[in-house]
């Protein structure tokens, strides 16, 4: 293992981040090994034992690592890389990689949704957004958090069951010829509120991505706006990008 | 201002996060204006001085809004918006909006570097690549940490005076003929550590974007790989997607 550089302007706990992620990516640490013990760090590096668990804490903030009561700190799985370049439903996109999609819709309202959002997708005053809230589930595990609004008189009639384990988008071409063909989508970064993290059963500060998105069909007409909230110790993000 | 759901499944401190952040998409809250106070808040919304807090240092986080000792929380300036599907340096970028762009090179050096990173950009055994700190700087405000690791062989006679405020994209063309034509670039969010935050000039506990790039020429060579840590206050990052 390198060692810390006491003497160097970055902070000792950020170089021991990087040590242990650079044992990851060069595959000294596999996914689920156990990480050295506190104890084990500190005396190799000769720093404090708070300094080595701010360091773990991080990685484990950033779903690097993961902790089990009682048992150590392990490096985490690899993580499922998505291209964001495309515009491409969660469903479509994860069965190509051969999992098993679920989808939880855990809300389906008519709502007053923010002005920004009504604006967006084009109501008029006072009209009430169709609101969906759906858990995106893969081989099991609660993967991402989606909000979608639509304009009711876009979307006459849908009701809950039709989107049960179902591509969102699949149903807005069929039921509704609107077929999606492209998204302006930004990115963020966010902590996940207690909400996410029951949803997600991850406990401790986690951070995730936001992603707010809104799809345009053939005639540039705004068909839905959405956030999307994910965990990133599944998921690692790719843009691939032209000059 | 709308109230909070007592009996909504979404935690209280969310549900004000959105009612701020609603206000802030409306423009019933303006840039640099400042907020209802923790009082006010706890007053309007029959809620605990704790919950209020919490809403507030989670928005204070994201770079939503800002706080003066003494003064208050204010609302944050409106973000720069970047499009991230095209290959371009954060110099043409910055400046194409015009704005003001200074690089502060922080350092310039021979290293031995992560072996992953080695490995991308074909370094062989035991062999120094050339690690390069740059620190971008838009109308005086630094906004980015970005880190640089070149093939030496590449780059020859490559000097730090060579590359005091000018794009480094422009110094591979003229002087090594190396032309960008796509890259790879992976988005996570991060804490940003004490080190960022003090070239930052931010306090507290604050987040921050990660963008690692793999970069190719024309003939499909790698060219960079580089490392840039944004922050979130002065920026917001989309992606167009294609159908």
């Amino acid at each position: 293992m390198k060692k810390v550089i006491k003497s160097s302007p970055i902070p000792i706990y950020c170089q021991l981040k990087e040590i242990i992620q650079e044992m990851i990516d060069n595959e000294e640490l596999q996914p689920n090994d156990p990480i050295p013990t506190e104890r084990e760090l500190c005396k190799i590096h000769d720093i404090s034992r708070m300094t080595v668990r701010m360091a773990i804490m991080s990685l484990v903030n950033e779903g690097v690592l993961y902790r089990e009561q009682g048992k150590g700190t392990f490096v985490a799985r690899k993580k499922q890389k998505h291209q964001l370049s495309h515009l491409r439903g969660f469903t479509e996109d994860m069965e190509k990689l051969g999992h098993i999609v679920d989808t939880e819709i855990l809300s389906f309202d008519k709502v007053n949704c923010a002005k920004s959002i009504a604006k967006t997708i084009g109501l008029s005053n006072e009209q009430k957004a169709i609101e969906i809230k759906r858990l995106r589930i893969v081989d099991g595990t609660p993967h991402a958090l989606e909000t979608v609004w639509l304009h009711p008189n876009e979307y006459p009639d849908l009701k809950r069951e039709r989107l049960e384990n179902v591509s969102l988008y699949d149903v807005f071409q069929k039921d509704y010829g609107l077929k999606p063909k492209y998204a302006k989508q930004t990115v963020e970064p966010i902590h996940l509120n207690t909400f996410e993290k029951d949803l997600f059963g991850i406990e401790g500060d986690s951070l995730g991505l936001l992603f707010n998105r809104t799809t345009f069909s053939d005639n540039d007409v705004v068909i839905e706006y959405s956030k999307a909230v994910y965990r990133i110790d599944k998921h690692k993000f790719e843009i691939y990008l032209e000059a």
